[in-house]
């Protein structure tokens, strides 16, 4: 090995960091709990003691380059803080980047965790190919990530990548967001727990019924598995997870006509149940993709919409490969 | 003056072309009738003599440095040819570019017409202290163009931009691309006219049915002249393209986070009548533009949406720009 970097996933429930080096090898790879309600210096002091740990390990091996963090929320990128975040209340305008770098004495970038996934998938997973590519991440709500030119693109503020408050139903489902019918109401997996209570509501699924009375069990995994099994409401759920991804990945193809699309989180692995939908409705939404389908032109020139790759992985990869990336743009201010 | 270029703006009634010079000053404006229905050869031939024309008068000036070239319909970027446009049924599949090169001896750049609009408003208009931005033009139809670090962004098969087709009703009017609720169907001036007709319907309205019985005065531009007068069923047209185009921009500002979106074409001059109820929507529908709205952080640091500058010459002057640009890329195709 040579020298290597260190990627960090801050999830509401793990964090996850894993020392990678520059040929994409993994050399290690942790898991911690994340004790966020513990509070940003534990979870800091935590998190600093591990990648000690890691670079005492490899320190005979080669350097350690840097360090990218990705954690929920809006990043302000030039600042190093996270601007906003539900499940990090207390991180707010603190600055942390600069302060796990004094810690560690080393470069640390902090990145938005669905644009870490983004960059993950772009480097080892189903972008790897591609130096254009737009990556959805459907978990308990929907993230999004753009890659221009091999760069994450943030925009003005750092905010860019929302992806899952593309308005699909205009009068649809409030939003966390304020909005209503946003995408992150129909793809992800709280918004198929909630569909699947709304049919269950109109009475549509005895099936639905009998899942729902063991709470713990009622996931949007097992509702999947209903779904599998043929039945007919859970079926339906799925289908309007790909009906809005349709609407919201066929106006993304109308505008940027990127060669590929990928979508990642929990949810995407019930692809089958959801991506027939998904296909159909893009075609109807949008005719570039109707165009341009791999089914009509081939996969090699096609408009490729595939699932990603590398699980739950993407974050960790895209976060370690932040720092490897030289000349990495911070933020698109465009303004001269 | 220096060496100058030719922009062509080939629209449905003109046939419009310009010589500019590199330091943006109009050299001369020619306007003839498009006559597209004698067919490409004859509009080609038009297009060269009065081209060869300017040339002979200015070559004791300058040099010319090239053509632009802006149409409607899809363009392949690489090929130079018309892909697809119903102005332009049999200009598909023919190589207008390598054509006009060939007469003229000189560098021709086709590109699509709401690009090089969009092109003219960054060089010269609305978006000349930007190099990132978004241009939507509300003419017969709703036309759209990207530019990113300055340069047009034309995605992997040169039809990037189309942003009259993001979807702002999923079960809304039909649209001409196969699809139901594109932006162009209650943005463009024929949605106006076709607003207007259905608030006839319905029985809204004594003024636009007196409106309506003649047919050549039934415009965007006499809806938008009773709204002004306080006509309660015409102000509700134009609030209705408020609504839609803050769900398309709203979207687009949660997706990509630029720093100015422009509103030019026809419609736009019934700003002051559609304009409140978009940055109502926007603010509905993107907690980005909530949080970096002029109003909350200030101009010189909010998102801008505004109107564009250059009127119906932002065409001509985009293409007559984009000879200029060197290193200018033709397509994005994003694969290895």
């Amino acid at each position: 090995m040579g020298d290597y970097c260190i990627g960090v996933d801050l999830g509401g429930t793990n964090l996850r960091i894993a020392a990678v080096d520059s040929d994409s090898k993994l050399l290690e790879k942790l898991t911690l709990g994340a004790e966020v309600s513990r509070g940003r210096d534990f979870v800091i002091t935590e998190m600093c003691k591990a990648i000690e740990s890691l670079r005492t390990k490899y320190q005979s091996s080669g350097a350690l380059l840097g360090i990218g963090i990705g954690v929920p929320g809006f990043i302000d990128m030039v600042a190093g803080m996270v601007m906003d975040s539900p499940n990090l209340p207390d991180w707010k305008s603190y600055p942390v980047r600069d302060e796990i770098e004094r810690r560690l004495s080393t470069k640390v970038i902090l990145e938005n965790d669905a644009n870490s996934a983004a960059m993950g998938e772009k480097w080892l997973g189903a972008g790897r190919q591609f130096e254009h590519m737009a990556m959805y991440t459907l978990g308990t709500g929907v993230g999004g990530g753009l890659i221009f030119n091999g760069s994450l693109w943030h925009g003005m503020t750092g905010m860019a990548g929302e992806l899952g408050h593309f308005n699909v139903y205009a009068d649809g489902h409030p939003c966390g967001c304020g909005s209503r019918g946003c995408l992150e109401q129909y793809a992800s997996a709280t918004a198929v727990v909630r569909m699947a209570r709304e049919a269950i509501a109109r009475g549509e699924s005895t099936e639905l019924e009998k899942l729902s009375h063991d709470e713990g069990q009622f996931t949007s995994r097992s509702i999947y598995n209903l779904a599998v099994q043929g039945e007919p409401a859970a079926k339906k759920v799925f289908e309007n997870v790909g009906r809005a991804l349709g609407i919201g990945v066929g106006s993304m193809v109308n505008a940027l006509n990127l060669p590929i699309y990928v979508i990642g989180g929990g949810v995407s692995s019930a692809w089958d149940a959801f991506a027939p939908a998904m296909f159909e409705e893009m075609k109807f939404r949008s005719s570039i993709y109707a165009l341009t389908s791999p089914d009509r032109v081939g996969h090699e020139k096609g408009t490729i919409v595939t699932r990603a790759m590398l699980g739950s992985d993407a974050g960790l990869y895209g976060a370690a490969r932040l720092p490897m990336l030289l000349g990495f743009s911070q933020t698109e201010t465009g303004r001269q």
